[in-house]
């Protein structure tokens, strides 16, 4: 499949077209259901459980950076919702908008990484299309999955949910994948070395699903608008202040001096790796040493509280006694992050 | 919501994201998973069927053409492969990824005629994403949709169960979609006032299934590529030859008009809402009246056979005793046209 560079009739439903998806799409992806070419993936449902499903598109810019890439995005993006949403990861679809002249060789890095996450997430790639666009009308490549799973019965997750005194954490250090793209882009004027934080989050949900119960109220992946929108939107729903300890938010010195070179909140930027979970006060203890256990949230921490209800607004407590709003940034001083 | 244009902020996940998705997406779609804003949707399974789950990107070029629009196409594209795999179709997500400087009025419209589609087809729109990219980046407006529905138990469709002696059905004339798009574009000497065919298929397909049952071997809508590519794949899936009698074929006047001017073969043009059956010969005659009692089925036309098995191709039966294969063409004479 190498050396060459994708041309119209990739996108044709012609016989170019058809060599693509079978030397490059089938045989990567290497499903029985793709593998039938029938338009349509059937699965088997789980008894008793109902269907989770969510989408996402994928633009990122560029389309591999450190620690990722589009493809393993698109996969850990997709599976991460389903994930943090109380469903069991089943099977993606994938659709590929190609623009004219994408090396061949870029398109089956990607597609070999989307296989690799999927794996890593034990989740199938069932259904996918791709078209092709004339130069200029993409850049060169945006990728947008669906995903389906099982809820099990008995499973109810959601911000409406959290009752003030539940207790907030994350599974890790945010911002990751933000400064690292920024960092990728050569925006910087110093070299940050930092990776994305680009994992699936599948394992870790299910650790903490099965260990909290209905204790555990609701779980979220802070991606574009990063933990700034979760916690608004949290807020939000269930009516509650949400109330956050600056300090006890873990952020990386690397990704730190990314936000203040740019004048950057860290709050603000897309993590991809991370789970924000509100838990029962009886149980955080317990949340944490569950997260901390698993290697994709050994630097998880408890960083604040559901205060009263009433008052639907996210407030950040400084470490020299003060506290600041933490409302939504109006532009976007990130396109094209995720 | 109208008058202003799409900015980057409306990509961002902040403020300007969340009037969007509130003032336009929740209020045209205007469901209950969607509303909750939960990343994921939650549905309840039919007891006993599987689940089909599929694909689709589109990225139409112009986005409102006659008989439709990009919106519209998202839904019926999906839907119909839904439909013609056997499930009945249940719910969408719509992927919208948006050129810096689109229209918001545009924006509206298409989303409006989705959720007229939507509700045409009976199915629902329960998630969406949204990312916007930068001017010269995109071409205004793609949409991928991924689609579910439930395939009842024992329902059994697939290529792979075409036999010597099966008919082969189409539900309407063939090539109006390829060639209302290509007028539209202006790219045509003469002004052809063709609209496209583009529609739900799902109560077209459900009736057909109902009567034949097990007699119906296989379904596919013919879109991009159209009846020859369909041909072909079930062609190569049964390993029989398939005969079409090229008189037999509904094609209108105004899209052989068409195809004589930029020399297509009109079995080469997609289609949006036609569908291509191969049924049980002891039930042809049936399928053909139930397909002609149906609004969406009153041109079908039984075009064809299953000949000897050992032989994957397509042949076209000319109307003086010639004969032609039907091959694949290796380029893409018609470049975003879905």
């Amino acid at each position: 499949m190498t050396g060459g560079r994708i041309t119209l009739a990739h996108g044709s439903g012609g016989r170019a077209m058809g060599e693509l998806v079978r030397e490059l799409f089938l045989e990567v992806f290497d499903d029985p259901e793709l593998r039938r070419l029938d338009d349509l993936a059937r699965l088997e449902p789980a008894a008793g459980g109902r269907l989770g499903f969510t989408t996402d598109c994928h633009v990122i810019t560029p389309p591999i950076f450190p620690g990722g890439d589009i493809g393993r995005l698109a996969v850990c993006g997709t599976v991460n919702d389903l994930a943090v949403g109380g469903a069991e990861p089943q099977a993606l679809s994938c659709g590929f908008v190609l623009e004219e002249g994408l090396e061949l060789a870029l398109l089956e890095r990607i597609v070999r990484s989307m296989k690799a996450a999927a794996r890593e997430a034990g989740v199938r790639i069932v259904a996918g299309d791709t078209k092709v666009v004339r130069r200029g009308e993409a850049d060169r490549i945006y990728i947008t999955t669906a995903g389906v799973g099982w809820i099990a019965a008995g499973t109810a997750l959601g911000p409406e949910r959290i009752r003030p005194g539940d207790r907030l954490l994350v599974s890790g250090p945010v911002g990751d994948h933000g400064a690292a793209v920024l960092d990728a882009r050569g925006e910087l004027s110093m070299e940050v070395g930092l990776d994305s934080d680009c994992r699936p989050l599948a394992s870790l949900a299910r650790a903490l699903l099965a260990a909290c119960g209905p204790g555990l109220r609701a779980m979220r992946d802070p991606t574009r608008g990063g933990l700034t929108a979760v916690l608004n939107e949290f807020a939000r729903h269930c009516g509650c202040r949400l109330e956050v300890e600056e300090e006890a938010v873990p952020v990386r010195e690397a990704v730190r001096g990314v936000c203040e070179l740019l004048g950057l909140d860290p709050f603000d930027l897309p993590c991809e790796g991370v789970l924000l979970a509100v838990v029962d006060p009886a149980q955080a203890g317990q949340a944490l040493e569950v997260l901390r256990s698993h290697p994709d949230g050994a630097h998880a921490q408890l960083i604040g509280e559901a205060g009263r209800a009433g008052e639907p607004e996210v407030v950040v407590r400084t470490p020299y006694g003060g506290q600041r709003l933490l409302d939504q940034p109006l532009g976007d001083p990130l396109p094209r992050i995720c």
